[in-house]
């Protein structure tokens, strides 16, 4: 059953912009009275009934909550320099979502290929995903910075992980890195890596360089893959 | 540097077929004379000097083998559902490739949207993703089957996994489910899932029922992440 997202819930009224309004009333051709599932992207999963209705907003009420998700624990982030082809960094985000993870953070850098993305058009891929796969929570897609701006802006609150292919011996991912309960943000580069300055540079200030093994992968699998690394590293 | 795949190497001499000798002659203008790299998809990398050239033939000589790796082991299958857009079920494939499957069965099944696929297309993409990932074994795209037929041939020399969302208490996948050394095949659904018969014949076959976890992936997440979890698994 489609689950709707709604940002604004008040007084046991939910309140959905017109995005999910369109898609409950013209394409689902729901009505007055029927029965929705709703989340508010915190957690919670509510049953509620159509209200009202007209061509860009509806409203449900008579929310009834069925479902409360714990908080996900150890919070995850992915931090990536946004490949050439968008369907590529779009396609990683929309996988990452599903798997977990709760911030986004894109970044450019030195080799970065591409310098610019459709922040609403990321948001909406994060929405979708959360709701396609069950998930209660809405990831965060943070606004883009430079590099050295994202790892300051990171550690303040994480365990960072940079992977890198150009330096040899660096580990791959296993519990032994993984402290405690704290959140963890993996660092992925662009199409022709990390420059070794930048690399060293994020070393510099905490960030673990890891290998995500021996054979190259292109940016957005090393995205999911080190995702789902550090998932399975923390199990 | 780009690798380019011979299927008939002999007497010293690297035989391109069209695709290859058009890439490098047309695209990189690359010139009589000139070094290679070149892998014969069975674990061989050399290095040679191109030969001769014309439009759509190319040769290489002097080859001088300068690595060679060892077989994968365990072999890693994946039997999939194609799904309805082949973007997406081609993007498994890629992503599948990088990290290390060496068999792809395509089936059709019950709640199959798909009934047919472009075999050619397929075998393209995966020979660009293992040249593009620096691997040297040529994975191996098995003609479609049906469900059942699949099945039976992935048994003769494979333990057997099936991802199924339609039962509780599956569990996932671990090291303890592994035996040791034997080939691993995970079989993924369709978008509709399997139906509870074709799970409950799988398993009865032997096939381990597991689950991917408490949210819903779409087909393409769940064939990445459940390869990943077998590589895990028996890490």
């Amino acid at each position: 059953m489609n689950i709707f997202y709604s940002e604004s819930i008040a007084e046991n009224t939910a309140f959905f912009d017109s995005s999910e309004s369109r898609h409950a009333v013209k394409s689902l051709r729901m009505q007055v009275g029927d029965s929705l599932l709703i989340t508010d992207g915190l957690g919670n999963l509510f049953q509620g009934t159509m209200a009202s209705k007209d061509g860009s907003t509806m409203t449900a009420k008579e929310l009834k909550t069925i479902k409360k998700d714990p908080k996900p624990s150890p919070r995850l982030g992915l931090a990536f320099a946004p490949t050439k082809s968008a369907d590529r960094f779009e396609m990683m985000v929309e996988k990452c979502v599903e798997i977990g993870v709760q911030d986004f953070y894109p970044f450019f850098c030195a080799h970065s290929e591409r310098r610019k993305i459709n922040e609403e058009r990321l948001s909406k891929i994060i929405l979708s995903a959360m709701k396609q796969s069950g998930r209660l929570y809405l990831p965060t897609a943070h606004p883009p910075l430079d590099f050295k701006k994202a790892i300051e802006l990171c550690k303040e609150d994480a365990q960072l992980f940079i992977a890198y292919c150009g330096k040899e011996g660096l580990p791959q991912l296993n519990s032994t890195l993984l402290d405690d309960g704290e959140k963890k943000i993996i660092f992925i580069g662009p199409e022709g890596d990390f420059s070794p300055e930048e690399f060293q540079w994020a070393t510099e200030r905490g960030a673990h360089g890891i290998s995500l093994g021996a054979y190259r992968l292109r940016t957005e699998t090393a995205g999911i893959i080190g995702i789902h690394s550090l998932i399975w590293a923390g199990l």
